[in-house]
């Protein structure tokens, strides 16, 4: 580099490359069965309507052109249905908003709802594409623990009493990443009338919602208050490449957004959106195969954590897998996972150390197990390598 | 609205919808013939190579899955081999990022390259999208002056004298946004010495260099110094839809624009990259398609610069069209063009009023007129109206 390289900005300072993606980077060896990604399973991917859908869209000359800001109006359409159908009221197209990705949606969501210094509260674990977003928009993150049923609104009250007063409060309402775990119907009203009272908002960030394996996720929290801002994605149960997610919010919410998204990139791909758009109206398709995703990811993880506990018993405790990608499983025996896993890697095998994810508490003796890519054979087999290496 | 709607960020305060967009708005009556867009012409897009590209692109599974978040590797090398033939030195690939398009790649390095309060000189006219950027990172925008030559670097040179001292200077070297213009070889040369001399960025925004009429652009600017950072894009020579552009620009700019791009958006989409991938890396053909571009648009921008001086004459200065998508006419007789729109648009034509383009000067006088998407005797016809409407 020349001696006269101009600096950089100091907004970098501190900011880090994901711990999870330099890993993800080590544990990419065929010999290693991979635990540690939160990739959805390609095998499982509707590539031949994807095909057809993108053939179909091409026969339209307009659809090689720029798009609008908000998403492709026949988009927002089939998205303003669906999410009508799920919170009981009819959500206005204007309520809609596409992005490239909800991680998108988060992150010109920092921009839109948070001054410098804002405070945030976010679960602990938490989803660390959120965490960073939060912290490179200057706010200041505080966490809360989660339990069984979810973010501990208990919790978050006496928070709250202490006099805090977020302006922001993240949760990943269904089969959270990384914990696993779905809020409670009851705290999920809890949430929204908290979030009345003391006048903040929630993000409630979706992307795993329709992938329950025994019974339908509980109504939104978006459902109790106009203050929730609902996020979701064509990426766990489509494929990532369309690279389309959404979010409901409030008018006034989407107009700042759609400034934001000028500047931040004009707008999405209208070949993409009409893709999924494409897939997403096909109500009796996407219904077959939607159950497909959840029976195979269904057995997945009952093998996965069925073969965790005939293992190793009482030395964990895992998370029932009710739905989502990811097991969160505790060593009740000390292990340390940060110190485990080189030693899971030389036996062949690879998972994320819950200290990856985590804001307040440790969790050295936790560790996150993705079961969406491996069929149960391999996460026996995982398992073993798991149990020889502990 | 509920009583209870929480704040948005004190950031959004003065950020409005760009005025050219609200007013596209207000444009897109059929029977209006619109000068006023910045939209290449789909009807000369290769619809039926991204077709094919697409469908061979969805044989392999794995470009339905996440991708890289600097690129997928095989496009980012046709993109190195391609800058390394333009910059005659050989480009390595971590320095090739690619964005969502180039306002992709302008967002993210106003965020790596600018700390709050940092002065950017940009062109006056100047490119709305950028200026939308540099303020919402809070830089204080200072503008020079462009002639027949591009960039006045004299107007520059004075500033740096005065002790000012740019984080940042952006210029549209080629076929400039709005003015028409193309820096020259010397004042390149200049430019890249002072970025070396007063140690500072510059970002060469180059959407529009491949389309030149009558002779190729010149050496870019980044050929003359490290501290430039060159932009380009698919959008113009292939679609937008592929949402494809990209960035030259050092590994340690590279790295620091990756870390920023996973809290963005996480990464492009792996499909309209192995679309653009397969477009970019056939030689012969695209030189084909790209000729075949300049030829239309070149036939087109002939047509309005001489239906504009037959019918206006001495009444109005115009950018020679040398190449890109637009036109920059002056009125000499006190036309004010703001003023003119509404009349235009009775008589069926809109253009664009220099004042949306205005930093320092004002451009009462001046509109811009974008050639791309009409026929001559389209042409023609707009600008009997217009003259019917001055």
């Amino acid at each position: 580099m020349s001696p006269h390289t101009p600096p950089l900005s100091r907004r970098l300072d501190g900011l880090q490359s994901s711990a999870i993606r330099d890993l993800l980077k080590l544990t990419a060896r065929p010999d290693i069965i991979g635990l540690a990604g939160g990739l959805p399973d390609e095998q499982l991917m509707p590539r031949d309507r994807i095909a057809a859908a993108a053939e179909s869209a091409l026969a339209d000359r307009s659809r090689l052109q720029y798009t609008e800001s908000a998403g492709w109006g026949p988009l927002r359409e089939v998205l303003a249905a669906r999410e009508s159908a799920r919170l009981g009221r009819a959500v206005p197209i204007e309520e809609i908003f596409v992005t490239h990705g909800s991680q998108q949606a988060l992150s010109l969501l920092a921009e839109v709802l948070l001054d410098p210094g804002a405070l945030v509260v976010v679960e602990d674990p938490a989803y660390v594409g959120a965490l960073q977003v939060f912290r490179a928009a200057g706010a200041r993150v505080v966490a809360v623990p989660l339990d069984g049923e979810g973010m501990r609104i208990d919790a978050l009250t006496e928070l709250l009493a202490r006099g805090e007063r977020p302006a922001l409060v993240h949760t990943v309402s269904n089969f959270h990443n990384p914990r696993g775990v779905t809020m409670s119907p009851s705290r999920r009203r809890e949430l929204a009338n908290l979030a009345q009272r003391y006048g903040f908002w929630v993000i409630e960030d979706d992307p795993y919602g329709e992938l329950w394996f025994d019974r339908p996720s509980p109504e939104p929290v978006a459902t109790y208050s106009p203050n929730v801002i609902r996020l979701s994605s064509a990426s766990k149960i489509l494929a990532p490449t369309l690279r389309t997610g959404w979010m409901i919010a409030p008018n006034v919410v989407c107009r700042a957004v759609e400034l934001l998204k000028q500047g931040a990139d004009l707008c999405g791909s209208a070949l993409t959106q009409q893709i999924a758009t494409e897939l997403l109206a096909d109500d009796q398709w996407l219904t077959g195969h939607v159950d497909k995703v959840r029976r195979s990811y269904g057995e997945r993880a009952e093998a996965l954590v069925g073969a965790l506990r005939a293992r190793l018993g009482d030395r964990v405790v895992s998370t029932e897998a009710t739905g989502g990608m990811f097991v969160w499983v505790d060593f009740t025996d000390g292990t340390d996972t940060v110190e485990l896993l080189p030693r899971a890697v030389e036996h062949g095998v690879a998972f994320v150390p819950g200290s990856a994810f985590a804001v307040s508490a440790a969790y050295r003796n936790s560790m996150r197990l993705c079961f969406t890519t491996s069929d149960a054979p391999t996460l026996h087999e995982a398992v073993d390598r798991l149990v020889r290496a502990v």
